[in-house]
């Protein structure tokens, strides 16, 4: 039995689905940002990082979607989340997930957690400004070259497409202007489709915008 | 034979070494910043996100570091540069090479490219100032928590090493007093005697600071 550290509104939804589409044995637990529940020492003693998703096993905690995403593929190979025995196709998935935690992640941080990179106010203003650009140019990248479709690799469902899905789902709030990824937008309706997309997204009462 | 685009002084740095000490058959091909090549038409054709690393393989052409490198590990696995059969273990090593490229790598990279992320020339240089307390915060966790010793992962090495190495190389100038991560300047140094490591820093002209 797994344990699921996640908060609404946040990319450990990638790691929910996962676990829903492997038919993992898991439990949720919510962490509550508002109480800044992220940074209490209960929680510090779980991830030292202060983040979510956090994924405790019988072996340890694990961290960042990226691992914990080819974590469940390798666990439940029946659920075929990965081409785990082919390394360039599995390259190709990683890179995929890769882009999207250091560049896509990031670029959509500006805008609620400027304060990591400056303290000063005007600063974290000006980062927020250039949220929509440098979303729409990663957003534009990923309709134009890496989405294949129907999923992200093609046409088998793999560990890319709730990743996706999930930063894709704040893209609206960023500024983009979603009339210009159609595919995004029909690939996200398409996870929505699908029963373990929706039984993540209800139990963790999450808003697709 | 592949063909690894590099610059030096980036995260290239970590696949060339992989390369080397996988023993793979490659070409490193010089992409040159000075003149923004990164930028040309040419390389835009190769990488269209304008960065390095990528690896052009027989089947296509790659990016992203954690996928290249754990690529590499598949690709040969003699050399045992990462444990592909045990899911717990591997995701320990992609945890850890997901929190370089996506905290660690955006930490630093607010000192020279802040100007991904905003355009106001105030807000670039508050970026800036808030490098040496966020990498050193980032090391101070590599140091306490993850770096195991005498390698990464602990007695094993792994394409965990050569990505700390190289990300590690650049404290000193992002403002890390350095005497406070003294396990992480001792696994530099371990780096630094391996073949593999000095044939890639050499054929880089990198400066190992």
């Amino acid at each position: 039995m797994f344990k699921l550290y996640y908060a609404p509104g946040t990319c450990a939804l990638a790691t929910h689905i996962a676990l829903e589409e492997a038919g993992a044995p898991y439990e949720a637990v919510l962490v509550d940002f508002r109480s800044q529940a992220q940074r209490s020492p209960e929680y510090l003693a779980v991830n030292p990082k202060g983040r979510v998703p956090a994924l405790v096993t019988e072996q340890g905690t694990l961290t960042e979607t990226p691992a914990l995403l080819c974590f469940v593929a390798q666990c439940f190979p029946a659920a075929e989340l990965a081409p785990l025995s082919d390394p360039f196709a599995l390259a190709r998935v990683q890179e995929f997930n890769s882009y999207l935690c250091s560049t896509v992640h990031v670029a959509h941080a500006h805008r609620m957690r400027g304060a990591r990179w400056a303290d000063d106010a005007a600063a974290i203003e000006a980062m927020k400004r250039k949220v929509p650009s440098n979303v729409t140019e990663c957003f534009a990248l990923i309709e134009q070259k890496f989405l294949k479709g129907p999923w992200v690799m093609g046409d088998h469902y793999t560990i890319c497409d709730p990743y996706l899905f999930t930063i894709g789902s704040w893209i609206g709030d960023d500024g983009v202007d979603t009339a210009r990824v159609p595919r995004v937008i029909e690939h996200r309706a398409r996870m929505l489709e699908r029963p373990a997309v929706q039984r993540a997204v209800a139990a963790e009462g999450t808003r697709i915008a």
